[in-house]
């Protein structure tokens, strides 16, 4: 699982330097960075560990965690324009990062005897939370509670997973395609500007 | 304990479309509908949860909230133009739900070791912190802390239902004593335009 | 330990205190007071318990928390104009009050084998959150993300603890040595109007 634990410390990574990108946008001080760049990259997983009984957090187990990503703090500090510059590629980085942590977020949750269908939620909510905290700490309604297909990209690859592991035995292959599963959907959902709003039947 | 099963499951079907309508409200788009109603419909009781250290959380041991959630939403996609018309009827569920929830909220709190006065905030608290947490993410300022007889009816009830557990034997009467006082103190406070402001004696 | 016991009822009451003024001046009513004044005090360390995994949180286990901060009501309700002209006065015993936890959640964390950079976060945490949790649920963009010099003397007081202790066995003397330098650095920083912005090179 080498292949997975690098994902994870980029993903980390890479989720972190989005908090901070937002602290810096929202002129927080460097406490306010700090915290933002924390709670957006290990907020997801810290509830879904809350929520499943997985205490203390998995991040506490660590100081791995807490330095990768107050490393993307000076990186942050020296390359913030060529950073702001490369938000394309970030997004494919974040992508795998998201895909990554909900199909993590799904086996602890089995693992720790969850039902599939709340399990499944369970990884979406590892890959998405860090998100939500991040934005309401900013005073924003979520981003993704609006117009993001990201969440949606979650509970496709996620099914894919729980169906390819039901019929296979291949858990390592089923982790790679689910992941390709919602790098797929979420890129081309930004190519083609899909979104699924929800109107109800009288207001449309 | 059947009726109260029941009343448990209207409640958490009443809780999530009351998120549901506000995330409509706000424009949500699916994903964040969904989870609009979830965490209004068991927010309260997670919160509950962490704190008396009840894990995993009661509602990951079951899938049925979780679809009881989910089949709030096609009903809130048909019928949104008539439920909001309903919302007096509504109205009278939501009482129902929340004064259950306290009353089941104090004794799970007490079957745990809580004391009694903080078992009965932890009442209050399953009551009332799923409809703070929608307004959280929602981006407002909890409608509950401004003008709402809510609270002060959850806590009334609770604590007749203390008081007659400490008196008498009869717990199922007790339950349902105390959640018809709830229900009253709601309703008389609907009817007659109760509320309990704090101003500071200088600043009156 | 009698010092400390007494600097963490009366930091609890200061605490509590700040939720309440707060949740006067946005016109919450008694409900909405009590709860702001709850979060504001035990909000920081429930956080920390919950990361850690100490459950249920610590002020569950004894009602004099609880008592405290309710005692704090009918206070604001008789002096607030009084206590509005005594916030300097208010100032000294909150940073003694926040160094104070600090060290305790640095403590507790230790003590439950929590690495110490990790223990280090922990007690900034403890110190820090209440106050976050408090301007959330007001709808502001938390005060300690903007131009507080507050979280910097807890991780510099912190820090001078760990280092005690590492090298000596004073436990005691360490505690008020550290409480000293986050009440030093906190006080200079008001004096000198000091403060850490974070400005990425390329928007400096």
């Amino acid at each position: 699982m080498d292949a997975i634990f690098v994902i994870e410390v980029v993903g980390t990574f890479v989720f972190a330097m989005s908090g901070i990108m937002a602290a810096i946008e929202g002129e927080f001080d460097l406490f306010g960075t700090l915290i933002l760049g924390i709670v957006t990259a290990v907020g997801g997983g810290t509830i879904r560990d809350l929520l499943i009984g997985a205490t203390p957090v998995s991040w506490m187990s660590s100081d791995l965690y807490i330095y990768v990503i107050i490393s993307a703090i000076p990186v942050a500090f020296f390359f913030f324009k060529y950073l702001h510059r490369l938000r394309k590629t970030f997004l494919l980085f974040d992508t795998v990062g998201i895909g990554t942590f909900t199909i993590l977020g799904i086996e602890k949750s089995l693992a720790l005897g969850i039902s599939p269908t709340l399990s499944l939620l369970m990884g979406v909510v590892s890959a998405v939370f860090g998100g939500i905290i991040r934005d309401v700490l900013s005073n924003h309604v979520p981003l993704i509670f609006r117009n993001e297909i990201y969440a949606f990209a979650c509970f496709a690859g996620g099914l894919v997973y729980l169906a390819l592991n039901y019929f296979s035995q291949l858990q390592e292959s089923s982790l790679f395609i689910a992941i390709s599963v919602v790098i797929s959907i979420r890129l081309l959902a930004i190519r083609f500007n899909w979104n699924i709003p929800f109107k109800p039947l009288s207001k449309q």
